[in-house]
């Protein structure tokens, strides 16, 4: 459990900052035999990338994967599969500004701390472009769960959230913010335009769902689906809270209102409700697993703010650049990417711990 | 990284089952030459201690814990400590209901699923009863952190929230509730009594401040500070919601709103804001780590909840026996415990990569 | 992987100093629905059981081993097992001799160096009485390995060897040195106890086979099978050395002496050699798997030897008190126990990653 | 502690066939702030390289390393080091008869029968082209030993020892074999390539000694510094056994004669003797760190050798190209590298757990 690894039996190890040559992902502990090869990889890293709509970050990059190992004619042969996406658009820009100065909300000043100096071009190590790693990572992920279906959308940008009357998971493609309700997508196109203009960013919440997970994935007490599931999302840039099912909302209910009432199904209970998100005790139940993630907006915009210098003066800082008006969107695959890792994870620890002696 | 080891270099395991002899807990990695008796941790047990009050479950335990190792001449060796705290209240009572049907909401079905059985006298291993077990662990890990501050209480109870301009830190001692709003401990009061009256309970959310943090812990990308608060806080029995900082609230925020400006302090920069939570890029910034947690209504109550028998029969059940109308409340010190057990690990996990070599 | 904790998957967690109130091991991740009372773990505890010849040390306990958690209607329940052993015989001996100057080849010294002081009395946390919590959680390792027979012996006492042409598996039981050779036996009888009366003490070396072990387990390349058995050997006390299958013997052979040649057999090759002790890239073979471990003569001897104080000043000193004279011999049911465990966490960990998908 | 990775805070994960487009390695856990380019890295790489004299393999390959991540400003950042080395001589063989059929001695079999297949070219993960992976990342554990003195030479090839009354260690560097016994480096030169030219191959025993380590690193029970380094060496390719100190000589000694008695030195205790290697209770003593290590004669001879093929018929087999005939001497360099790769782990683990709180 190093700093730079996720999971415990399927794992992954991420590294690279956002302007060095390349960054990459080894995926460690996936089971041999099955099919894969770049073209698997790549829908999902170009579902992620940047520079496709105006509401997104204009850097423009391939962000094409090459699979350097663990693979022999097209299938994995259960080795280490290392993953390397290189850096293609690392403008020669000025990043003196950054250098000098900590841009609040960022991790400038903390890795500082921390570490006595940093990498400021482009944030670095803590620059969201890390997040494409995990997201190839997550592609191989979903060949151990060939009968687990996920998804995610973006249920709320700033304060204006979809209409669940209006929700039709066959729009979510169909717009640059994977939203689910058309209206909703109409409005956001105004709302995150003004925010970019502004030079300012939005937060934006964003929903997952997994649905053909069977009951029994998750290791308690300390491996619960649950507790895995919440750090791998917080894990996430720009992510400050996790909801499993009803979350906080299930703390305004009462017991009988949150219980999930169960009636005999065809294939075991058939459960009335689904509050809980489809764990319990944290394990699966065989309901459907529900999770939100609130991305604040980011700390990237073009509005001064008070700061200090590395040398404690004061100074106002803005942050030049390209940037996502609302880095929720561009969210959506790394939060599906974590669920498909979570749960490749615990679904290997569940046979490891539970098949017949 | 076993299922019930928690942290990486100050590790705890846990053990035992609501209704077995005995619960404890192992702590591995404590620093040498600290003071620690019996008596350091008792106190963080009784806080917990079920029975205390009307609000909170009527099984009477002592909950006295014993140092079995790790302890020479009242300082700690550096070689594990084990816990050890006796079930003493294992009241025969007749769990033939909960044996045959699975409570919804409780962990039943899905350990029945997983382990193909369970122990399901008074909930077995998913049982609340084992964050004593954390509790007595925090009160370890407290004494690898001197200089930290760690309080924790109660913000709201149902639908009806404290009101922080009455937020008084001296009120939280004051109550059955640790509420630091002294007018919304006596609504609670009321609130949670019917609750109870009805066999009915209530969610809760509680809040948890740890002050005194420096900047410079955790660990990027995947041991980040953030993320494993969430891990640990999800991994409470209840919780289902983690938030750092003004978590969901930060969605709604605008770039410029949500930063935490900077300005020229006496050590280091001083900041005007903590929206988020004391933690940027997953590690501490210098200011009070912050985060709320949701607990839910517990799901034992005397109101019948329709549900399927182990034969897969329908059935209908309530959970007799004596059970805490809001569970959130004696969540308090588990909460804090969790974050004392979490800081203490990071504290040397920042030491080991980052001290001078 | 923390430093008390062994294993992968299937793992165990040890506590406890040799004149603590007691010493346990807390297994984790044992598969549920096995068969387990106190009765399938005393066997091998009454094995390793100081006091039961005069080749061995005349402390005495009973070991009496009690289940915590884990098991509930005899069978185990996938949460985990906490074991303790009470010390009984602590007696109130005089340790100043012990506390006051470190005892060569001890861990004395080490300990203060690491950890700034250390409990003396018994060799603390040092004490090869630990090891009778690695026996309890092996005998719990053994019910996951059903098909697998682990059996060690003693081939060397002091200079002392064996013939193996007169190996004879039922002899090991016959004599108090789990000798296999019947005469060897008689003559350690009488090196080992003119050792005894010496006030000395002898090495010896111990031989593991286990048969059973289907082709297969063990994951390249830091998991490796025979690194794990290194590992495992290794960290018992007063062992300073592993070989795998041939071991050093192998350096001395050529290619082509070495190489374990295979033919068409009933079920997969047919070896005609086991040159390599059942492991090939780590993984093995379907052969035997097979060990040699050389323990050190236990440094506690009555022989004065020349050490210095706390205080830095020249002493001699004397190990008083009940010795094994040959602690090798003790060391058998350990070997044994290590090897059960790495074996049965291997075998996890292979259907964890190659069960199908 | 996953299957590719070693270490616990210091940690590497290595990743890579012996026929795919490369190599590498992932650092992580390094601090922050040493100086680090390509050029302290590439010199221990050479010393592993191929081809550099008739003993050795003569496949040619540069084997230079880049370094993707973690190094800023000619400064490790304190985040993951990503070292790639490319395969540039992946000659287009005819690997048709290995594909076909096991090679005895070889991981062929038993990665089959794991796996369900495996990449046969070269022997895909089981070549021993991975340690110079480790190679790569052993170098960088340097960094952090900057007091600790690491040297391995050839102690043994075949059954030809050096005669330690030869012993200079300035000849080390002066002949291919890594010998420090002038006169048994001149027997080698014949020795090692009558086996050559026979088409067969020796085994060899490596020696590394580490100074100038402090007294206090190592983490009983379960990461002791002598099981970590068994573990360390033990997943070396060709690896059959492993010594601490006197390693199976000890277990021919008595008590009196195996202490390392101490007398007051300047510096804390001086050691008499050194029988212990440096290592007593699992923990550095101060003494140097010394091991043995067994490689037994590679598997790849041209000399046929009874064999199965996949499909279960009896075949005989050579193993064609271009090969070691002595294994051991370029596992010098390995058994270096993997000595730093344990001490820099033990020591940030040591400063993690005893540093002052």
């Amino acid at each position: 459990m190093s700093f730079n690894t996720f999971g415990r039996v399927f794992r992954f190890s991420t590294w690279g900052e956002s302007h060095g040559p390349a960054i990459g992902a080894v995926v460690d502990g996936c089971p041999p035999g099955l099919p894969l090869s770049e073209a698997d990889i790549q829908p999902f890293l170009d579902k992620r990338k940047p520079g496709t709509s105006k509401f997104t970050t204009q850097r423009r990059e391939p962000d094409e994967v090459r699979i350097l190992s663990g693979v022999f004619e097209g299938r994995t042969t259960g080795t280490p599969i290392s993953l390397m996406i290189e850096n293609t658009d690392q403008r020669s820009k000025d990043y003196s500004d950054v250098a000098k100065a900590y841009r609040p909300g960022h991790a400038d000043y903390a890795y500082d701390a921390k570490y006595g100096f940093r990498d400021y071009r482009g944030g670095g190590r803590s620059s969201a472009r890390e997040t494409a790693s995990r997201v190839a990572a997550g592609a191989v992920a979903r060949l151990v769960l060939p009968d687990v279906d996920i998804f995610a959308y973006v249920s709320e940008i700033g304060d204006d959230a979809i209409d669940y009357a209006r929700f039709d998971a066959a729009e979510i493609g169909n717009n640059p913010f994977f939203c689910p309700d058309r209206e909703a997508a109409q409005r956001w196109e105004q709302l995150v335009d003004d925010a970019r203009k502004d030079g300012s960013s939005l937060g934006a919440v964003v929903e997952c769902v997994a649905s053909g997970v069977p009951a029994g994935w998750g290791a308690p007490l300390y491996a619960k689906l649950d507790s895995e599931l919440a750090a791998a999302m917080m894990s996430i840039n720009a992510v400050k809270g996790v909801e499993i099912g009803d979350g906080f909302a299930a703390a305004r209910l009462r017991g009988e209102e949150n219980a999930d009432p169960m009636r005999p199904g065809e294939d075991g209970p058939a459960f009335l409700a689904n509050h809980a998100g489809g764990i319990a005790g944290g394990i699966s139940t065989g309901q459907p697993v529900k999770l939100r993630v609130a991305f604040k907006p980011t700390s990237s915009i073009l509005i001064p703010v008070e700061t200090v210098t590395r040398e404690g003066e004061a100074s106002d800082i803005i942050t030049k650049g390209r940037h996502d008006p609302c880095v929720g969107i561009r969210g959506v695959p790394v939060v599906e990417a974590m669920m498909a890792l979570v749960l490749a994870d615990q679904k290997l620890l569940h046979r490891a711990q539970c098949g017949s002696v």
